[in-house]
């Protein structure tokens, strides 16, 4: 069994066997790049050692010898020689980088008899022994895991012995006094004499290296990431080469572009005189790699050829870390090069241009997610730094569904995640927090997307009065009701501290286009104090705020905001997806504003129109939709008392029959006042939904649009019932006799009477459409009304009526039924026809059961995911997301949360028999989804995948769904995550 | 094509060709049974004048001409003969019994010549005078289509005349005088004089009868009723007997039994010298037919022998009609008897016992949902007349689920439709209203089977004080909560504005096996005044009411009950259902009384054990658990905190570390209160639980026990928000130093922190499980504490863990590893075994869909249809009931409550693929239902077909389930309603 391979006897695609570092070292090395000879352990030998009690692999230590010797002879150095003595570095190397592994030992190889060696060679003493300081260290702490604390007590008592305060400034005498005293607690601790024997000590770090793969650490990573236990560690045995050896020495890191713009020019940064960790610790300020052009053209040609052979070689930019001792180019590392959401598109474009790629990779390149950066308004990236600071770190944890943390620095927005905080060197986590401008102080629910700031402010009739006077101003609520809806309107955007993606804040904002941060339950609203209390520290009014809500990040003060923009490369690569796409990709859009947006966005249609959402926007509009419904409520119930007293007396006679005249003319008579106000109501409204429809379709200019009919339940458009009963209860306590007493108490009754223990679940959708056949009808009159009107100006107008929460065939046969009725009439009226469809949302399991005979009504179905996920799983979104949800993912009950990628055993195996069933009954029925799924790229590469014809999403994510439809279509995941 | 049977030439099996009369006169025609001779006219020729533009069909005429020949001469009387004239009745008979359509026209063939003949024949002026009256009439109203009032004015006229009151009271010449203005009438109103010619009064009666057969009213019958619109009718012909031709003849109605005891003796009346419509019109007084046999020996002799040949040839208990004319016996009518539920049961095991029929048809022969009427405590069903107001008609529309009326009388509980009552004769209603002496003001739901009677009162505290003392009082509340449970435990029943079937209330009163009805809509209950209001009525506390949960009828005053009995014929037949039922019959029980309640009644084991229900029972318990859940959700927040901070201090050095040192001591420390309240309110809990379980235990005595972990939303235990609110919100205005008041806030902004949106859907079931495992242990320690404490006394014990709300396979996994654990370090520590399992419910849609992953780790599955419906259907059942669910039934957008009967086709159909997949990862799969449906009749059938193991319901319904599980073995639908 092979169980060492050298570099030249690897390549890219030995993964599996030689781990992730090995494969890429192997890959330069027969691409004819400077890589410092050395070896790679395989991962078998890892899993041989694994299995066999902490056995070596018989063999394996033979062959390391053997390969040993051929990369001794390639550096023309030797391990333990005592003039030319070989010095290597040890490294774990595992098909994923695995935090909680043994990382690196370096300088491997020194003792007594090579440090004197290394000083003959190099003439730097100081060199020599600072190498062989920091090799006791990392071998003593990794290797022989003694506390690495007690090393550094060592360290620092030297420093202060000497009056110094920075280790370089520690002389040779002082370094070798450090190493005694190191070796020395090596004696008392472990019992026995550091290894000065090469051979050993490489023994002893190649198992090291074994062990770390099972220790617990890594383990538990393992376990909550699903890698497999059994892929096994390589290790990487590699020759040391030197950037701090002199001025003709240095190291760096480059990007073969530049990873932020996407620009064709290499960038990077480089320091003299150093090594790498010296780079990554930032004592020294380093130099952009343009430097090393005007100052080393020979080395930094050389250096750009490879940078071009690796593009050519991997088709991608890379990302690269290089050495050079005495002005000796080595190659260290190459990986795929992480970068900007703006420059992933750009390169992707100009690849596919230059014909390193072709268009189907360069639309696989783009994680369509990424796309979501890049639209609305978003954090500057040239932002110096906002970091997560201890307050933050709190949040995150009570926050808890995401324990993630933001930073924006000079390279972009990123995250990392509580673990990768936690395991981040301190001194690297002081300098990070040092550098911080902003401090994020709360993590809520991503709810409408964009960054934005403004001073807080707590009351929405407030924040409707300065956002008019075009101040900047955050809405902070507990959470929102239509109330706020004018308030929420004139804000830069919306922080609440309760409710769900699908909460009315988060729902009206992404209406608006809005950023919004929902359900932030880290934070205490006080509407009433104005203000907020996180964690102690309170935040008053008119402090200023950043939000962004494309990750739900809640900062202190105002960080700098880029509008949005859609740049040539971004259009280009879109028209490709369109080019490549089999589904459609249309909007969620309920005003003229949205729509304009969506259409910009290359939205083919609307998917859902929630007319409802016309009863409450503009605000004016509140009033007399509360009146059209509390009005029909008492209509129809004084109605069916009127059809009662009729039915009796029909068979009644003499004094029973004068009694029952006299009740039908009583009922009749108070009958009058509601009937009226309720006609009087849906005869205003209708006109302002014409309007709002004439619009709507003049924006879409002839694409498909799809109206769901009122859908909420009727407590949505009424006051909330807390406020009231508080309310009503004081004026009772304390003014009985107050004026306004009597009207607040009957409408409390009403609301009362409309209140649902689970209103999910209850009077919505087609229900009501149902039991109020006259709100349905007046919607379609203002649908056709409108269309008609277009339709003479010569705009073509394809309305498809839907409508909302079927479970039976019955409901959907009697609605189209009624409202078809009345599109006729009132196209016949006009002389004027309009193509229209009637069609359903399935978003109840029942629906998916009975999809067959509902297809027989229905010309099309859109799956609302949101309820459909809500009744499958039995989870109420809003009160599960803060709640179990978070605990479930932390658990790993569950491994997506199911509102944002779809749950495709269950709400997806629902999906499909509602498919079948309908495209069985109906071969042409035209399929769609239409809930927040729909801009979900994972959710829509399954939406392809059983064949629906279109996905509808917000308009900012209609450019996210077009890519993700494209590489849905092309049949294979994207590479996410560059 | 023959469209006329003589009687004697068709049979009972041709009720489509013949309609359900024709075919009876057939029958009896043809067993040799004196029938007066007849025709019959078959519904094809009904069909084919309704197709045929209201042509009667070629040759009918002459066919009815040859019949009527045939009829004369078995007769020895002739159509329009003026010395033996045959007089016949018309009658219509379709298939189905149908209000709306013609009746009966008697007398036909009666003319100024006939009349003289009837006179000269018998002898009696008056009588013929007053046959020719009736029929002018019936004829004028029925054929004609003229209005009855305006001849019931000369009637009423002609009476005022003569200063009579009775219609007997005229004499023959005032009747005469009658017959003339009524003639006279017609002429006046169609402009042609009334038919004089018997042949013509035939053909005009039968033309009546077909077009009857579309008449308006009929169709919308069909319509609702789903009765073809193409059966057609049948028209009968008969020859007319005269029971009142003096004192040798006479009329009556019998059954071949006891129609209410179902003792072996025939029962009926009769009256002498009468006519049918006089035993109807209840003016004289019926004689027993025991009279009969004493009084004329022969004839009752010859009466009993065709009594016993016809249950002899129909094997079953008969409804008869005969008269006798002249000492001579004619049998008019004979039909499957209807019988009470006792004597349904008696009748069937009797006539099995007698060999009549095989134990095979008596199973068939008892309707399962009738021996509901004999279990719970019920009215008394010879209480004289409980009959329906005009009030309570009112009620019944607004409720309008079920627009039944029920009336109470000596011949039992019986219901009418609105329609019914409305089509009742208006002299006919008086009657029946004259006689009643309980009024129903009232219709809600039947929440918990039985009656009961007792003094309103509105004051929980109050019931449980007067209920305590023995006083007999009914709880009447808007709703109930847990703190209500004391007041209903001592209540004789339970009556509710507010909540469905499966409400608060309706849970409870089940559990304690008391009557109630619930979610009455049409009071309005103020408990603060200790009053309710009905349609303007108001009933003040100590009013005494009856409610019949069993119907959920509300009454005023105390309607006699009789308490339940099992009576022999009952456990025989109940035995033969045991033999022959695949599924076995389990109940839901919940504590001692019940589970020995349901033992007797048969259940073979426990199927649905709810923890909680222990929990609140008895209400002292409830201030413990609600320490344990408030301080539960304390403890947990807290203990996120204390391990946030340690794992910030695992890499902190110097003042950062001091800092979270002093932190996490203040974590720790604030962490003491609630974690001792926690662990201290489990340990109290713990034994109560523990002893509970004990007694259940020793009452099932080995047969199995499945318990349900805790599985409602934690508010239920908590007190209620609005009323906390209120009491906060009067404080804070009125008293704030008030002392109480920051403890109620804080108890609220508890209450508020576990609110949700959509409780159904949210935090619950096995989340709360996961969320906190050691209520979860606690309950698991009581369960396997209490067996082996038995199994120490040598009793076995069988107990089942079932996992409630499972929708993801991890959650059950992740459980049964916690609790199996704790369980057998019970069973270890203890040294017992106890043979156990661990299964779920399946409830959720999702949980269907991974049912095969579920049944790795679930020995058993318990559908949970009553949330499988909620979230199948989408529908909440608290709100739905009362509000949209009545309207769609109404509509007739669904056919039956999906949470009475189960929904065969979407929640049934989610069930099919959960049992296909369960069964298939495990064979032996364990698989039944506890919810609701699992009492229902048609749905326990269901569950036999889809090869459930067995069901569970609730105790009173466990024999109703034993029958309905037993025919659904034996194949076929029993013969309902009889």
């Amino acid at each position: 069994m092979k169980y060492v391979y050298l570099f030249h006897e690897g390549h890219k695609d030995q993964k599996d066997l030689l781990g992730g570092k090995g494969a890429t070292l192997a890959e330069m090395t027969i691409l004819g790049l400077p890589v410092p000879p050395g070896f790679t352990i395989t991962t078998v030998a890892c899993n041989e050692y694994s299995a066999n009690n902490m056995q070596l692999p018989d063999g394996l230590m033979a062959q390391v010898h053997d390969a040993l010797a051929a990369v001794e002879q390639a550096a023309g150095k030797k391990l333990g020689d005592g003039t030319a003595p070989l010095l290597v570095s040890v490294r774990s190397g595992a098909k994923f980088s695995m935090p909680g592994m043994m990382d690196t030992v370096l300088n491997l190889g020194l003792n007594p008899a090579t440090l004197q060696a290394l000083i003959a060679q190099t003439g730097d003493e100081r060199f020599a022994y600072d190498a062989y300081r920091r090799f006791v260290m990392m071998f003593s702490d990794i290797v022989l895991d003694l506390e690495r604390k007690k090393f550094d007590r060592i360290f620092d008592q030297a420093k202060a012995d000497a009056g110094v305060k920075e280790d370089w400034q520690l002389g040779p005498a002082q370094l070798r006094d450090v190493v005694a005293k190191f070796k020395a607690l090596v004696l008392d601790e472990t019992g026995a004499a550091f290894p000065d024997e090469p051979m050993q000590q490489l023994e002893l770090a190649i198992r090291a290296v074994f062990n770390s793969w099972n220790n617990e650490r890594a383990f538990r990573y393992r376990e909550i990431e699903k890698i497999p236990h059994d892929l096994g560690t390589a290790v990487n045995v590699q020759t040391m080469v030197f950037g701090n050896m002199g001025e003709d020495s240095g190291t760096g890191v480059a990007f073969t572009r530049d990873a932020s713009t996407g620009e064709r020019q290499i960038s990077g940064e480089y320091l003299r005189n150093a090594q790498g960790e010296d780079v990554v610790a930032g004592i020294r300020t380093p130099e952009p790699i343009d430097a090393l052009r005007k100052e080393n053209p020979a080395l930094y040609g050389e250096f750009a050829g490879i940078c071009e052979k690796l593009e050519e070689h991997f088709h991608d930019m890379m990302d690269v870390e290089f050495t050079f001792e005495h002005n000796r180019l080595y190659m260290l590392q190459c990986r795929v090069a992480k970068r900007s959401a703006r420059s992933a598109v750009k390169i992707a474009v100009d690849m596919a241009n230059e014909g390193l790629i072709d268009r189907r990779e360069a639309l696989h390149r783009v994680a369509p997610e990424r796309i979501n950066e890049l639209l609305p308004p978003r954090l500057d990236p040239r932002a110096k730094v906002t970091a997560l600071g201890p307050v933050s770190k709190d949040v995150a944890r009570s926050v808890a569904a995401k324990p993630t943390m933001v930073f924006v620095r000079e390279d972009g927005i990123g995250t990392m995640t509580a673990r990768e905080w936690h395991e981040m060197a301190p001194p690297d986590r002081e300098r990070f927090l040092a550098s911080a401008q902003f401090i994020e102080i709360a993590r809520g629910l991503a709810a409408s997307p964009g960054a934005a700031s403004g001073k807080a402010v707590f009351d929405s009739d407030e924040a409707a009065r300065r956002g008019k006077e075009k101040e900047a101003v955050i809405l902070v609520r507990e959470e929102t009701s239509p109330d706020d809806v004018q308030g929420m309107y004139e804000s830069r955007g919306i922080l609440t501290e309760r409710g769900g993606l699908s909460s009315h804040a988060a729902l009206v904002a992404r209406g608006f286009g809005k950023p919004c941060v929902a359900g932030c339950e880290a934070i205490s609203v006080d509407e009433h104090a104005r203000r907020f209390a996180i964690n102690g520290v309170t935040i008053e009014e008119d402090q200023v705020l950043t939000i962004d809500g494309s990750i739900g990040a809640v900062m202190l003060g105002e960080v700098p905001t880029v509008p949005p923009e859609q740049f040539p490369e971004l259009r280009e690569l879109l028209a490709w997806a369109d080019e490549t796409a089999r589904m459609k990709v249309r909007t969620n859009a309920d005003n003229p504003p949205d729509a304009k947006n969506a259409v910009e966005f290359g939205a083919m249609g609307i998917g859902l129109l929630r007319a409802e959402h016309m009863f409450l926007n503009p605000r004016t509009r509140v009033a007399t939709v509360q009146e059209m419904l509390l009005s029909a409520t008492e209509t129809k119930r004084l109605e069916a008392d009127a059809a009662g007293v009729r039915e009796e007396l029909e068979g009644a006679t003499g004094d029973k029959r004068s009694h029952l005249v006299t009740r039908l003319n009583e009922v009749l008579a108070r009958l009058e006042g509601p009937l009226g106000r309720y006609a009087g109501a849906l005869d205003r409204i209708l006109p302002m939904l014409q309007g709002d429809f004439e619009q709507i379709f003049r924006v879409m200019d002839g694409r498909p649009v799809t109206i769901r009919l009122m859908d909420p339940p009727m407590h949505e458009f009424l006051p909330n019932h807390d406020e009231l009963l508080e309310d009503v209860t004081r004026l009772r306590a304390t003014a009985p006799n107050a004026p306004g007493l009597r009207e607040k108490e009957t409408l409390l009754e009403a609301v009362n009477g409309m209140r649902e223990a689970n209103p999910m679940l209850g009077l919505r959708g087609c229900r009501l459409g149902l039991l109020f056949p006259e709100i349905s009808e007046m919607q379609v009159q203002a649908i056709f009304r409108a269309a008609i009107a277009l339709k003479r100006d010569g705009i073509d107008v394809h309305p498809e009526i839907m409508i909302p929460l079927v479970g039976f065939d019955t409901e959907l046969a009697r609605l189209r039924e009624l409202l078809e009725a009345t599109a006729k009439r009132e196209m016949d009226d006009a002389g004027v026809q309009v193509p229209y469809q009637f069609g359903t949302m399935i978003e109840l399991p029942r629906a998916a059961m009975v999809a067959g005979q509902i297809a027989e009504t229905a010309e099309f179905f859109s799956f609302g995911t949101n309820d459909l996920t809500q009744t499958t799983l039995g989870v109420s979104r809003d009160d599960a997301e803060g709640k179990f949800l978070a605990k479930y993912l932390q658990m790993g009950i569950i491994k997506d949360n199911p509102f944002e990628t779809i749950d495709q055993v269950g709400v997806g195996g629902i999906m499909k028999i509602a498919i079948e069933a309908g495209r069985k009954a109906r071969p042409a029925l035209k399929l769609g989804i239409c809930g927040e799924h729909g801009g979900d790229p994972r959710s829509v590469e399954f939406f392809h995948r059983i064949g629906l014809d279109y996905v509808s999403c917000s308009p900012f994510r209609v450019p996210i769904a077009r890519l993700a439809a494209a590489q849905a279509a092309l049949g294979e995941g994207a590479e996410r995550d560059k």
